[in-house]
């Protein structure tokens, strides 16, 4: 089941450093990409940073739309997570066969709640983001910041402000986080620390 | 055993999210926070992208030296994460003990090849970076751009090119991913994925 994921806590959704996936949607065009360089930028408003290289059609629609969305993708879409990764939507659209990588992989989506990007089902996390133009940090960084507008979350994976990884979930549930060259890590155990306490 | 790593593959240090710590030295003095909102920006030259927020000491040697220090901490180093994270080097000096992060918590380091800012030993990587100063980016979003001047790993963990995290490494070496309230994953299970193709 999805829920809404309070504003507040949003960013605990990419605390952790998965891998995700970013949509965007402009003029009836519609596309999706991984970005493992993404990080929260700020709690409140919540703010998020990700990595968008000019070669990207999400880039353009991104800056087209003013919108995009963060899909927080888990093991078991690692295969098209690679693929979303290596294939551009803009080389797909102009193949033979035509159709957006959407169509192209069979992926799912629902509508978010504000903006066109679509959605993809299956991931286990998604954060609504209205771009914040920067345009220094587009053009010489391919920085991009988005203020989150509206997030979601699969409760069998997180509830309550947290991730609820433990023995008993679904190992192809577990968030994603890329190295290179086709070799990902899930996320693993989950444990409490107490603070060290300083030493007089 | 820490070897160099090839400064274009110094972004898979951090490719897979994981919280770290931010070193950095002025003027004899020096400090060492957390930051889990952290990313790489660039492949070559290498850049990273880390969140430091105004009220911290580590902030204020980073703009006055012009260099910081990114060091990944693993498991067995999660309370002092913790620690580091919550506790400021600016009110840990103004107390009646005296002494800075490093001696209070008893915290090793080791020189590094460029700038002041001393390396943690325990850590598993290292990066190295030269400030790249974005004053509207520092100054709005709390935001700091680093070059990549060089970068370390422990090779028990980390060897050409890869992490090697499997089911024979020891646990407190797998790299801390830090949600909030004391809690963390430790990076899981290492897997290959072939990519999904397009139907037509």
């Amino acid at each position: 089941m999805r829920a809404a994921v309070d504003l507040a806590q949003s960013y605990r959704l990419l605390n952790h450093g998965p891998t995700v996936l970013v949509s965007a949607a402009h003029g009836g065009q519609r596309n999706i990409m991984a970005a493992a360089w993404n990080m929260a930028l700020d709690f409140a408003p919540p703010k998020i940073a990700v990595v968008l290289d000019k070669s990207t059609y999400t880039r353009e629609l991104v800056e087209a739309s003013g919108h995009f969305c963060i899909n927080v993708p888990c093991r078991a879409q690692a295969g098209v997570v690679l693929a979303l990764g290596q294939l551009s939507g803009r080389e797909l659209q102009a193949d033979a066969e035509g159709g957006d990588k959407f169509a192209r992989f069979g992926l799912n989506t629902f509508a978010a709640s504000h903006g066109e990007a679509p959605l993809l089902q299956g991931c286990v996390a998604w954060l609504e983001c209205r771009l914040m133009p920067e345009p220094r940090n587009q053009q010489l960084y391919d920085l991009f910041i988005g203020e989150v507008a509206a997030a979601w979350a699969d409760t069998r994976v997180f509830a309550d402000g947290h991730w609820r990884y433990d023995d008993r979930s679904d190992p192809a549930l577990r968030t994603l986080h890329y190295v290179a060259g086709g070799h990902f890590f899930a996320i693993g155990e989950a444990f409490e620390a107490q603070a060290a306490r300083p030493q007089r």
